[in-house]
């Protein structure tokens, strides 16, 4: 297979952490191209050094905040961090997210920190698989760490979570009525427990909830999620929460669960790429792209059912 | 093609409105089934009659709350309702969400009301998928409302409140720092804002915001989103949402716009469904289940790299 100078040149720039080849690179596998699979085939074999922490929890729990103390802290240490913020909405909200961040500013003039925004780009593009190829591109980079910051606690970004070396939950004292919910929902996925917002009133008997629900939760390693406190915006508990990650690596790197988590890890992620491309080619062929609009048009008048629709697109039948 | 006796009774059986026949439905349309497949084929002509209302908005904005209320009032004009709880969560969390709801007691011996959540199943089910069909179900089962609520602003879960005929975004008064981020990624989305717990305090700011942010928002259609004032654990606002919703139904059936948005839905629906069962597919060909396992081990131990995975999958090439 031929391979153009242009991406050659773009992997050894990346593989030197060119801020603006990551950029260029990231950009290229947002686009289902054949040119972003040469790529990440190149790219794929650099990685494995940089260690990965999901981070998410619900809106409203300071996770900006506490990611930027977080790459502070990194940077302090001497490693280069790049974040990637999973941003579920459209052009609206683009740029609500990197512009409201609180040490934006900071953080954006440091050549060490690499942070980008992944929005939804349509029904095509996968949200999931692009997001982790962005990650493969940073730690090809030589980023040391890698932040994935989720909003939401939607099904595609708990999936992304999970594909993370590391997965932190973050929640904030009494947040209302769906507190249960939303805890039980994440409670599986977290390695660490990080309340925020920790000289709120109620930090007590969230820790308590915490608590109780971790201990009816059963993992498959022997990992006992620790709970850390934080208040993001003083920068207290970073250094706490730093130290609870270390511990879960070391933990980790020891543990024969790995290799579970690594192939669950793999799996998911060649479902995700196989679904994105077997679309792909059947809307590439057959002119499926043109019956794709009259049959959404018969239908959306109930003309036809979704079902025979898809098999019409597929060519089984009529 | 021939068509069980069974699965004939079932649709006679859910086209009368009978209960279990409906859960029996929406059971078979989480499986990835032919049976599933034939059963949708028979449901959709029975559809196009019931109101679909999506809900949605932050954890702890009480959505439940909102929509058990909501589904009261509606009982109260004689209308039967479906209420579609879409929970992104795994089993740990499955019965939480219907076991915490307020009215679910008042609501559960009522035969008018019918409660499903809707959890994730494995990589392979989709949730967007499983959810619209279950509100066909619903719809063909004679239910004149029905209610899609989602926990959550994930990729998945607004592609749902997207699909149906009415979307309504709850907020809560001071959510805290992402409140920005988050009014902005379901901005786009609403056709009705409701801010709950408007009995707290800082809601005239948040409604200030919101009407901030709405004027900054350009809709296809001409419809100004209202925005409504709600306590729903104190029943306050109910009605009002209620008339709000009545008014948009029927400028959506006056509006020429209605036919491009239920076009983009049926487009967003069929590629759900193409998806997954190209997905089914490629997996019960060739083996493809044991090359998987394979080479997700390879992928894991980094032997491989995900792309060139699924293109051995695909049959590419090696």
């Amino acid at each position: 297979m031929s391979f153009s100078n242009n991406n050659t040149s773009l992997i050894e720039r990346v593989a030197a952490g060119d801020t603006r080849a990551v950029a260029r690179a990231i950009s290229k596998v947002e686009d289902v191209s054949k040119d972003a699979s040469q790529l990440m085939k190149k790219i794929f074999p650099l990685t494995g050094k940089g260690l990965v922490i999901g981070i998410t929890g619900a809106p409203g729990a300071g996770k900006s905040s506490l990611v930027d103390k977080l790459a502070l802290h990194y940077r302090q240490h001497g490693d280069r961090v790049g974040i990637v913020a999973v941003d579920p909405s459209s052009p609206f909200s683009g740029g609500a997210i990197l512009g409201d961040r609180i040490c934006m500013q900071a953080l954006g003039l440091d050549s060490g920190v690499f942070i980008r925004s992944m929005a939804t780009r349509g029904n095509l593009g996968g949200l999931a698989r692009t997001t982790v190829d962005a990650v493969s591109i940073l730690d090809a980079a030589g980023y040391g760490k890698i932040i994935i910051e989720t909003v939401g606690v939607g099904q595609d970004e708990v999936e992304v979570v999970k594909a993370a070396d590391i997965s932190v939950v973050v929640v904030v004292p009494g947040m209302g009525d769906d507190i249960q919910a939303i805890k039980a929902g994440i409670m599986e996925i977290g390695d660490i427990f990080v309340i925020n917002k920790a000289d709120r009133e109620g930090v007590n008997s969230t820790e308590k909830e915490l608590e109780a629900l971790l201990s009816l939760a059963s993992r498959e390693d022997s990992w006992e999620p620790p709970i850390v406190k934080t208040v993001a915006t003083e920068s207290k508990g970073i250094q706490e929460l730093a130290a609870a990650i270390e511990s879960y690596r070391d933990f980790h790197l020891k543990a024969k669960f790995v290799d579970g988590r690594r192939r669950a890890i793999a799996r998911w992620r060649i479902l995700e790429l196989l679904r994105e491309r077997l679309v792909a080619q059947t809307l590439e062929s057959n002119s499926a792209s043109e019956k794709l609009d009259r049959l959404a048009g018969e239908v959306a008048s109930r003309q036809r059912d979704p079902y025979s629709a898809v098999e019409e697109i597929m060519g089984k039948s009529q």
